[in-house]
């Protein structure tokens, strides 16, 4: 399976973003992509007070554009995330297309991004943001894909939930930052593929020093045992990496962790209500 | 808070191993130290030939010194981990000591490390060993302390358990291999503590190029961010870190993942049977 990692910089023009980011899915199209992932916010500068301004209700000019993107392509595309109204109310939301440009997965960030480090970031996306309640699992020719959004990785049950649920790999439309991007971001990818014994790929935005948010970059990708497959530096740029999904039971059956779970001294699970959407 | 990591030397002779290892808890004693932590199996040669004959039954030598040496030196000690033979079965168990000697807490090891890595490690630790049910939680003037033994670290559910639970560290006797140790000790140590925002500590036998089992030393201390506080090398030793614990709280008030989590959505916790011991 061929993923590629767009890493696109993302401007105050969204007409732009959106033009630049179907220039990239057509460059992967053309290495032979099976599955495009593009950046959290890849159509919107981060910051509150851009949110609202950029947001899009129902199948608007975004989700139209990666439909047909798809279709054309005749591939997947993760399409990162976009700022997306409902009832009045504004969600950080992933959309997910198949080769034929049906969308067939969505995922609202469901832990928002509220943090305030000493001397480091601050930043609390609830200011604008409501939290959505998916952890969102989705079939594809290779297998089930788990994807969340950024912040949500941040917390193990996700990805584990997912690997229980079959994925073999969690896609993760990102944005760390220069405080967190640095301490955090390659270990986080690394230990949730080890323990969850799948491939986790994170894609970022390129990194724009004069922006209203800086972007770490290092789009990622990580095999079940834990080592980088690709990472990319800060510059906006694609990488397609080869992943042999095969892996993934090699290693289940050489080191034995989701398997040698003991479910008789403690669970995780989805709560009730938060069905596979 | 200052604990000592006491990277003791594992040979044939029992009696040897454990006087090496009241020699090193003394050296601990005169550093001021507050809690002394012994690595997994640091009576016996880790393999299955020998843990039978190297077992003790009840309150047996090894847990008579500990308590002794505990009450002598006045600090707590978590007494790595020896094989306890109980009702006909061999556990691989961890003792834990007050500053006056009293037995406040076992844990034995949940998961059994069978693995068998194609043209790197293989053991399977089944077939002595019968596995524990513990998740050990136990009390401190300090504050609450995790407790569980090398591979039981490789599941996420234990140490997220244990934070949920109050535990503002989580102590590790653990003995890792020439495979399994530079892929994932410190990685492992590492995201366990970013992720539950405490201080995470292994321990780990000396490494013995000649031994039955080839441990990776590299005992390891790691702060709530995921910056490592102490990393030893691979030889006989002891390193005594010093660890401020009002960093958890700090950090969980920076960068709020533990309150961040969406209990709504997903829930990890115990299984009702296996109450705290």
């Amino acid at each position: 399976m061929k993923i590629a990692m767009l890493q696109t910089p993302v401007g105050f023009d969204k007409e732009q973003n959106i033009e630049r980011a179907l220039e990239w899915l057509r460059q992967s199209g053309e290495n032979g992509t099976d599955i495009a992932v593009l950046p959290e916010m890849f159509t919107c500068p981060y910051s509150n007070k851009y949110f609202p301004d950029y947001a899009e209700e129902g199948f608007g000019k975004t989700r139209q554009a990666l439909s047909q993107a798809a279709r054309e392509l005749g591939i997947y595309i993760v399409g990162g995330s976009i700022p997306e109204r409902e009832h009045g109310k504004l969600y950080n939301t992933s959309f997910v297309y198949d080769r034929k440009g049906k969308e067939i997965a969505f995922c609202r960030k469901s832990h928002l991004f509220d943090i305030d480090v000493k001397g480091g970031q601050r930043f609390f996306e609830s200011e604008t943001f409501s939290a959505g309640d998916n952890i969102t699992v989705f079939d594809t020719e290779f297998g089930k894909m788990g994807l969340c959004i950024c912040f949500d990785m941040r917390f193990p049950e996700l990805s584990r939930i997912m690997a229980l649920e079959g994925a073999v790999a969690v896609i993760v439309p990102a944005a760390f930052n220069m405080t967190t991007g640095p301490l955090h971001w390659e270990l986080m990818f690394r230990q949730r593929a080890v323990d969850n014994q799948l491939f986790t790929v994170g894609v970022s935005p390129a990194r724009d020093e004069h922006g209203v948010y800086v972007a770490y970059g290092h789009s990622i990708a990580v095999d079940p045992w834990g080592k980088v497959v690709c990472q990319m530096e800060e510059g906006e740029g694609m990488a397609v990496c080869d992943m042999d999904l095969s892996m993934v039971n090699e290693v289940r059956s050489q080191l034995p962790l989701i398997n040698a779970r003991r479910e008789d001294i403690y669970m995780v699970k989805r709560v009730a209500n938060t069905k596979l959407k």
